[in-house]
């Protein structure tokens, strides 16, 4: 293996840079040569391509986002697009590629891999983290802190005010941020796209809250579960409760990543050179316990990752 | 002087307990004793006086919001409101107030002090900084801190997507935290309530950026100028771009405030004490240059403070 | 099962808080009084106990320390102490024991399991990560990012002034903090316990990295593998370079816990308890991959955990 | 005038590359060209001058250090050298200088300017804030937020083991910033080398301390007045206090420029450049207020700035 290529694609999320640098330096040990592809499919199709060396990577494992930049890309959806794309690898001499985002980056990695029988292979990056065969995604844990600390804010003026606050956050299918930033900032409910909204359990825990003796009461909302504005709503026909909203929105994709993200970055890019190198194809490079573990891509893609409802319980139960 | 009462009023600021800390415990080393009247004016009326002794202030410096909590007041607007926050400073034999708050409370305070004789000193804190009388009001610095990190999350992913973000922050009548925040992340363009928005020329700076290479752009508005829907709806039918919206919300008015809040919080705090303990009463302690200056009420609310136009030139030639 | 006790002990790791809460408010709801005993083992043997509510608990997760204290006691370590500690138990009512700490705490759980056949569960804090049974231990996480964070800083100024860096890190027996920080931060070398000292080899490390043109190098050193001074030396008098120390101290053990301490604290708290409840004790609660798992003591202190190698290796390929 | 050229010098402080961006770029809006001169006086005498443009500058603002790099360098303080500098800037056509750096820094400044009469304006930058002309020198809020940060950690683990932490921060013949972050954190002690030191006092501020109830303790030394050491000893001997030491060393230089120093930065920059416009050399650029005012070299260097010792009382009272 002489050359390969990686990109980033899909929403962005904090250590994919570190997982950029991971490829890059590994296969550099390895006396492999990199490509960068820019803006994800979009430039696999329209032929950006970029060498990335050892040094072109220096400092950037702190940054948040990703240096190839990502795009959505509706042509890689249809034949002509593919086809183009696969052109453009062998063109450049590209003998295989890796793939790091989310769960549309893969099925396009996994296009490649079947249809085209190109050796791909897949990094997953998403902080809604609802990949199967990883138990963390690259930037849920840069995304949770962020979650995490915006909410410890609004708990301060909260206290101050004797109020409600209602946060939105990410994840259209996956209450998994809302989830656990309701557990670590000890909120009074969560609501989330897989347990079907019980207003009136949210309005008993508050109200529960509320004779405790609690002066700050914060309900944590998954965009895709219900929107922040109905919740308020409810709370303030039902149970008079004032209340405010606030919408987390793009600043939960940013930031520096953290440890932990950095580090399972820095551990999946190079897995996943290693497996292109091992003549591994078409698996995607997670992470389960403290072992790096590689599964193919009809398991990974079967279906979304189950949150683990347990979760769920403990939520309410410590609140 | 034997007991004075302290209280927090209005929108919460980062550094009201730190004043706290400061009315408490300095005058508690001139041996006065302190009541804390909890939730501002609303709590005057309603007798809600709590006695505050040196060691119940420990640990609170660090923390944001106000452990007085503060709530608005509309009985402390009419005569007989007044009359009853008065009664119940005098029934507790308290002989001077500290009020820590913006605009509105010190209109209030300058009721008690003007109409009532009542010995009355304020504390501007206010997270708009549009009060007279000092360079800085408590919780602007932790604010702008908060907005500079979030603008700085949003720079992540919109560079990675080569995005435009609108983001809306606080700021009803003035453009302070626009502005600044504006200033120090770099952004492209800032909309004030202070200068009339003209939407072509933010449109302008965008595509110059563009042209320049840019490949992000961060528009900061203050809610009292524009909304951010709107400021989006015409970049994107006038210019084409695709634009996303941040709205901050109350997030700026948490978190533990910064050194510069905390030792201005406490010098003046400290100096409003020393100031009742002077006989110096119905003026405001505040900040110029580096020496702690008080103004009397009328001056400090004779009209709100003005922007320095200067710094919106800065924000254009910078950028 | 009616009442049971909770400590903390040994060093403190962010996140015990966490843990302490999820404790008293899981057994709560089950209808269990819990008592938290002061200062570890010597609160055990004083007899300090107090009661601890769900209320009591509300406002400590964010914080990091241990609101119950922790101490070295010596007097454990013998039968009449450890008589003194299992009396005092009894003369409470309690049932059942959770100790929160590291290797020397569970070692003292071991004991009143063993010895005494007292119900004890333990739950692993500590930021070595040096205990078997669980993935990671409470404070491991935070502590890393505190680490990485100083680094960072130290990178700003090593490039401004073209300097090398020591940096000392705790762990005595462990090298796992020196190890990770060193690869999320791309440090160019790393010093651990496990592994022979090899200063020419770091030495090497420097000068290849200024040949490819870095202008800072950074070398974390774990406190039990090398002093900072004598690498200082080394690189002084063997290549000439001029080098900066920092010694990180115990800023490593402080600061609000993580998103990832806070969760992993509240799963093994709550399982903690649990686990008291179902009657199995002499175990400890841990993480391995997603899921909570009860590792019976002697398995756990039959020997240190083992730093994964693979690790070291990283983080030479990467930097 | 046409080209002017830009340095940083003597230790290296958070926002001086806010500083240059501001000379670089409203220097471009004025039709002017800039050269940036590397590792400061070092780069004057070896000819290392690079061309910087408006986009050169991009994205520098929020980074640590100085892209410019700074070196002591001792042939600057002798003829010769002094004279290669001047025929370096000559050479390459430059007609003004904006030199960003402390007291030092600006000595060499006023050399230029005072022996040769080349135009020159100084930029203060020093965490020490110790210079005379300006309120505040760039880098001094953000190395006061990062040792509050950092001791607010310390207070953690201290409460924890109810230990004494002597904390040692910079400052050789400055105690502002020990003095300042003992203020922001509540520590007990301050010492400093503007007062001699009482290391009575501070022992009998530790017990008073204890016999209110205080669980934890900080002593905060400036470098210049004691080391941590000496501290440590007297406290163990004379009150039998166990203590722990932490030397904060270089993190107080790096990390990511608050939004004052970026603001105070933006400022100073762009009116050195207006400065040298104006035709109004041998002066630095300073904030009075909410001003920005220019002090010839001269009283700039009569003496340093003297620190207000009324906040020394400050952090005795509130303590």
């Amino acid at each position: 293996m002489k050359r390969i290529a990686v990109m980033t694609s899909g929403g962005d999320a904090p250590g994919m840079n570190a997982a950029i640098r991971a490829v890059v330096r590994y296969a550099s040990t390895k006396g492999i040569e990199v490509y960068g592809i820019m803006r994800g499919y979009a430039g696999l199709i329209d032929d950006e391509f970029v060498p990335l060396t050892f040094k072109d990577v220096g400092g950037i494992m702190e940054k948040g986002g990703t240096i190839l930049r990502t795009a959505r890309c509706e042509e890689f959806k249809v034949e002509s697009g593919r086809k183009k794309g696969l052109q453009n690898l062998e063109k450049h001499g590209i003998e295989g590629l890796v793939v790091i985002g989310g769960d549309g980056s893969l099925t396009g990695a996994a296009v490649l891999s079947q249809l085209f029988d190109f050796p791909t292979v897949g990094v997953p990056a998403s902080i809604d983290n609802d990949i199967n065969g990883t138990d963390m995604c690259i930037g849920v844990d840069t995304c949770l802190n962020t979650v995490m600390d915006a909410i410890q804010k609004l708990k301060d003026t909260a206290s101050s005010h004797e109020r409600a606050f209602i946060v939105e956050v990410m994840g259209r299918n996956s209450g998994y941020i809302a989830l656990i930033s309701g557990i670590v900032t000890g909120s009074e409910a969560v609501i989330i796209p897989e347990i079907p909204v019980d207003y009136q359990a949210v309005a008993d825990k508050l109200l529960m809250g509320r004779k405790r003796g609690k002066i700050n009461s914060i309900v944590v909302v998954a965009e895709g579960a219900a929107s922040a504005y109905t919740v308020a709503r409810y709370l303030e026909y039902k149970i008079g409760y004032e209340t405010r909203i606030t919408i987390l929105g793009h600043i939960q994709r940013g930031g520096s990543p953290t440890s932990f993200d950095r580090l399972l970055a820095s551990r999946l890019g190079t897995d996943a050179v290693q497996s292109l190198i091992d003549g591994e194809y078409g698996v995607m490079s997670g992470l389960q316990g403290n072992k790096i573990v590689r599964t193919p891509f009809e398991e990974v893609l079967r279906e979304r990752k189950r949150l683990d409802l347990s979760l769920y319980e403990l939520a309410n139960v410590l609140s």
